[in-house]
């Protein structure tokens, strides 16, 4: 390790090596080839060799995220003089510059790799050396003066700090980008709901019509739905702004100092703005990923009412004249390739392909959540991919379902008052004067002879037509809309 | 074991045992008290008092099927001379009782029980002995003249047999109860399909208009589509007609003879009629359970055709006066305690649950399927409980879908052709003579001022009305149907 | 309706029909026979000719609920005067019966039925309806004076009732059931934890050698992680203590007097004990039912850890000589039919099916909740008894395992300490004295000559034998266990 | 439409369009600005803009395959007459720069679009139209002379096409990737297990030592299971080769001529080298997609035995010196960023991970599977690209896995040797000579006073030494290896 007696001298340079060929990067296997105008060394390059797996990259954010990471270590090593301080400030900057995304290209590595993430963590970690060296002007791959085992990683191991990323990744990805988006498309539902508050309709269970109910009131349903599945994914926080960070290598925080993992939260917690804490149990937090089980439930919480609310709208759209009808949906794109004239609720199937897409995630998610072994869950990468990739199209399918097809939904009046004249279920109002019984068989009668209810009802002599028009009045149906 | 010199007799006992208070049963962890008036023995009783794990008892298929394999193993051991003839033929006529369900009352074991399925198999094998002593006049418990393990159980292991026992429970759940149910109802679609050949109705893509076709071809779709799942479900009995007995142990067939496998398996195919044959290696056969995952996803192959039929009958179904109404179905019941006269495609509701509990299972099953370790996949009881009850849901719910909806459907004449005659995707037919451009603009144009097909195509001036009339014509826009 | 003024007299009449034969019962499709003997009507009756489906009932849990909500109903219209006095006691005191299971006997009901539990709800009606005619020695099949939809069913419908009772039904098994099985089990794990806070193992990631551990970490792990699921099992509960019931059949509350909703949600909070409540907004509470997919999720929560607990304790029982062989399981019964003396982790395997079953039913929970259309979601039945299903195994197997197998776990301390002295991952801790990459030689160097890493170590130079021994030390390594 | 008689020259220009800012293209929605340098028309722009989701393209293969579509028909066509020859070939030049990948740069879309694919068929067919454009000197976006519906598209629509690509795609991957590469670590196991046929092992069932098998049997069982599941795999191709090309709209093959689907198919068959033939029921072709589902029940069926398996090996190269440690996996690279020297079982974490994947997008794909409506199943895109991905991580993962793990195993065949040498179990060969109850004695008296099963079996005295190395012979205890 460095003395800390000189100070080197950190060069303002540009990201980018320009190099041609191939340098040689080493570790405890040997040497190893790497490009030259990369940044990563040898345990980066030995993955990309061993896991040409698929065309999926680890999440760019779990970089970002490990950045913050990186940089909280570094503050919290160089506060306590274990770092000199302008090896703590170096790491530092560099790692700003991972957070930024600065270096998105020096993380090539694939998704299926080791289940602990040590080869993403290595990555950055020897990014992170690679970078400061150069700012030093050193020679990279010495791994001097900054080591990234040593000095980089200090205090930490892949097993605590990679389900820590995990964790600040996720939660980022809820609040910065899911939620806000779930939520603009409930404020589109909700000003529909209040526009039409008072639109009667013809309600419909088992697909079958039923009493009326308003447009408003539909739509505040599905306004609810989706303020309840905010609620839920919001519950998950919590868990995930516990942090694994300090446990080290098995839990125990073997080489790393008391209260590391305390002070890391913290610095976490400041750099990013959201209350990360340190993990009570550390064997737990290492052992298990519950948290993030918890937040693809979280995630399922909403693809469940998402895929219901595409399903009615784009029900309520069908036709256009022969089907529902009740809604209409804006012309986005022609709709057939051999139809021409056809419009489709695109907006609508692809939600629904999103919300499937997240339920077979989430059932990956809950079963890779049991295949822990003693102190390490092995199966991060395809944990933190799924969830990171659910919130990511959840989020955006919520934006262009909005944008493309719920601000521009029409109601079409006429067939929906259609609908409400026509319906026979209009007799439950009649059950509490005449009895069920009474009700239902002019029901019956009025849907054997093909007549309005009205006919029927009147017809069965069990009310007068006076009683009729003050009972069965759809507006008085509706309770208060 | 007792001497071959003395052939015991064998008395025409009743099933039954008439005994109050309870006996000592033995087993190598020592006595334990058994109610007097059951079977089994002291294996049994230890798994009723450590298992009590909800109300799921292992299917009574299981036990029938395990009689097979008692009774074939009986028969081969007696062949060969190892068992001496009156214990071989004993033990085949207890095994038959097994197999014919009269000793039903004798399985009390949960599903929830040992990996192996072990449990269940010393269950039988403690019955069979003790019922067979109890027909020599012996003593039960005393494991004398016919112990459990040394004769019943002579050349087999648990996890060899019950694997064995699964796949013969699956191969009859499938051939006679479920296919048999499948394809009377896939004759039904049939029968509809030939007898609505003619009827033109709207197609409909994305749940919008298109164009026409006739109701027997949207039939024939469901039919061929259940004739293709039919044919998924039986290209599993193949892998299922696979028999891992003779593996014993762990495969090697330690402690059964050469040819026993092969023998055993013969003897089964004998008595049950399907043509079972060894395993062709006993390691894969008692490590995985891939055939019987198979058989699961032969199993989702008929769910996932099924559950779209439902859903495609319930809507087209849906009304009936506010909905799409084109199909009638039998009101069996009223549909709604608060609405007089609602009548709901219950049938269908029935069997989208059923579907869904299928597809849940299946993912059980393929998870189960996966955690196998070495010499012993240990997740059998949940595997086969899961097959066998999907099988037989499935079955029943094809049933009662096609005896109490489907064979009395009826069309709604009247609505089917208002719909056709409605109906802007009649366009289409143009699109060939005037080009796709121009008919969109027809369309689009009788959407936006409302009108008829026919008069925003005479208006465009792009076609005549001869011509529109010839081209335009639902019938022929059908192909042969 | 019967007149106000007589009150009839209530015969204290046991529960039980002495009458043999069949009596005809009818609703609006007609009459049909019943068997005499049974308190049912001409709904149920039609339910179990028409879904003879599987062997699967509607769990009596739900029945017991419905209780709960007929009783609470009663009392509100009661009070309100809607229901004249004794007759709101009198269904009161059979709606006590049914709460107490006494009346299990005559809710013969499949789960595979109409969607939305109408024939559930029907069943309960006509069973309080006329068992509260046979107490009154009125006529069975009357309806009168006390009628299954007028009276029992009054301002209610299934719409709105079944998801109420589900809600009830959940909670009860939740926190009566379930909950303090998952406590015990828990307290269990901590007693061992502390018990075995100072014995030194060692860890594994990857299933590899790792540094060291105490068995009370690993053990407090585990007992964090069911303790964080627990909360989040417990998360669920406010959710589920909002009722649908006010909502009748589309969410409006027609033919429901103002402010029902809260009155019956009140008063079967006070009969229950749990705080329920009226849910906020019906349409999402009877055309979702968002809050017990989220039990499902909680359900989950648990399986998951408690899927890695079993792993983990079954794989370090094994062997016992050949395999990890640090916990001693207790011996409950012979482990093979054919390998005398054999032990197996039966218990753990059957909490690792269970668990498998619970996260397939968990899928089929999930995917469900997406298929409600408009006003209601039609899946209710298959949810209801998978969720309860899940509680109830998952219930049962946490007393088993718990008591079965974790209070009676040893520890094998010969051979946990072997392991901990021939492990080379202690060279960890002399990372942050000599670097990683010299650690990293040595620990090489240990494993391709087959010495002891202390051999390695001083063969190295890099360390001194003091130093060694001070540095590496197991027991120095865990931290604060 | 442009005329017969005179034939346009075809230029020789390279793909690319050097032209900068945008160009004006034309829908019935209007016009809508390209960028200058791409192909593709207005309905792929309106996609982009619309359905900007995630970053999930639609997988490039399904493009290739649509070459396949747009070739044979133009063949088709050509042949026929419907298109001049000319024309017929310039689309068939076309579509064979598509199908080699060349115009892969012009297929932008995402997967979350219209659930028919049809923006991505419109995205072929304009992409075809502007290519052949520009080879005939013509003006981009003009669709003259070849328009992308009336000539690109002639006799198809996006329903009947969009499956045939999902099909042809599907096959491709699975005979040119997928088989060759499962079938290449099914040949490194098979040589394993020749290679190592004689080296006895311990039997391991339940985690628990069993009795001996050979290295050579384990390894047998694990290609065994590749097999079967190739064979399972295959057996989904017959109904892959179905393609639904003449159906065109809903089934009835309207605008499509007679024999259309028969001779495309023909076609495509004669292009690809695969059987493929035309769907013998349109509806079913198109209103479900059963033949995929089936499809992704295959890449499970290799899934959950390639979990086992990679599941066997890391758990049997555990250790290495705490563990089971009978496998020696290659060291590949540095495992814990903490812990110098370890070395971890990465490759079968990959495995593990991937086949979750693969369980995850099966449970989607089958779900999706379940929700077509009428004459389409509009889950198009999120099936093929989780069949496709599904198909890609697992050969990828079965060539890592053999290069970088299997075929460089070695045995350590002195922890083999100590194990058998150790366990209890080997009394099973004496439990035909004594009986199971008496060699159960001997085992548990071996346990309980930690002798060897020698020492406990002579103490016994129900066997001589003599007849105990007789018949105790782990070596004779493996059946044939």
């Amino acid at each position: 390790m460095s003395a800390d007696a000189t100070v080197p001298a950190v060069r303002d340079v540009p990201i980018g090596l320009d190099a041609a060929g191939t340098r040689t990067e080493t570790d405890s296997m040997g040497g190893i080839d790497v490009p030259a105008d990369r940044y990563w060394g040898a345990q980066t390059q030995r993955s990309l060799v061993h896991f040409s797996i698929g065309e999926d990259l680890m999440p760019k954010a779990v970089y970002h995220a490990y950045g913050h990471v990186k940089k909280a270590a570094a503050v919290v090593n160089g506060r306590a003089g274990r770092l000199p301080a302008w090896k703590s400030e170096l790491i530092q900057r560099v790692a700003d510059e991972v957070i930024a995304g600065e270096l998105d290209g020096s993380f090539p590595l694939h998704v299926w790799q080791t289940g602990s993430g040590t080869q993403s963590n290595m990555n950055t970690n020897e990014v992170i050396s690679n970078r400061a060296i150069q700012l030093l002007g050193g020679q990279l791959g010495s791994k001097d003066p900054v080591h990234p085992n040593d000095d980089v990683n200090m205090g930490q191991s892949s097993n605590d700090t990679f389900p820590t990323a995990m964790h600040i990744a996720v939660v980022a990805a809820f609040t910065e980008q899911l939620a806000p988006a779930v939520r603009a498309l409930r404020d589109t539902l909700d000003a529909k709901a209040r526009a039409w508050r008072d639109v009667v309709k013809i309600g419909r269970t088992h697909l079958e019509d039923a009493v009326p109910l308003t447009v408003g009131q539909e739509w505040s349903g599905w306004t609810a739905q989706l303020d309840q599945a905010l609620g839920r994914l919001e519950a998950t926080l919590p868990g995930l702004h516990e942090l694994a960070v300090g446990g080290t290598a098995v839990g125990t925080g073997l080489n790393a100092p008391p209260g590391f993992g305390e002070e890391v939260a913290a610095a976490i917690a400041e750099q990013t703005g959201h209350p990360f804490v340190t993990a009570p149990n550390k064997f737990a937090a290492q052992g298990g990923l519950d948290a993030v089980v918890a937040a693809s439930a979280g995630l399922r919480a909403l693809a469940v009412p998402l895929m219901k609310i595409a399903n009615d709208v784009r029900w309520l759209a069908s036709g256009p004249r022969c089907g529902i009808g009740e809604l209409v949906l804006p012309a986005n794109e022609p709709g057939s390739s051999i139809m021409p004239g056809k419009v489709n609720p695109t907006q609508c199937e692809a939600m629904v392909m999103v919300c499937l897409q997240v339920l077979g995630a989430d059932a990956c998610v809950a079963f890779a959540g049991t295949q822990g072994n003693f102190e390490l869950n092995a199966m991060r990468p395809v944990i933190v991919s799924n969830v990171l990739h659910s919130a990511r199209i959840l989020g955006d399918a919520c934006t262009t379902l909005r944008e493309f097809c719920l601000e521009g939904v029409e109601l079409d009046r006429a067939r929906i008052e259609e609908h409400v004249g026509r319906s026979l279920m209009l007799v439950t109002a009649l059950s509490p004067v005449i009895g069920y019984d009474k009700a239902s068989a002019i029901a019956h009668r009025a849907a054997d002879e093909g007549t309005t209810l009205r006919e029927a009802a009147l017809a069965s002599g069990h009310v007068g037509a006076a009683e009729f028009d003050r009972v069965v009045d759809p507006r008085r149906m509706v309770g208060t809309p």
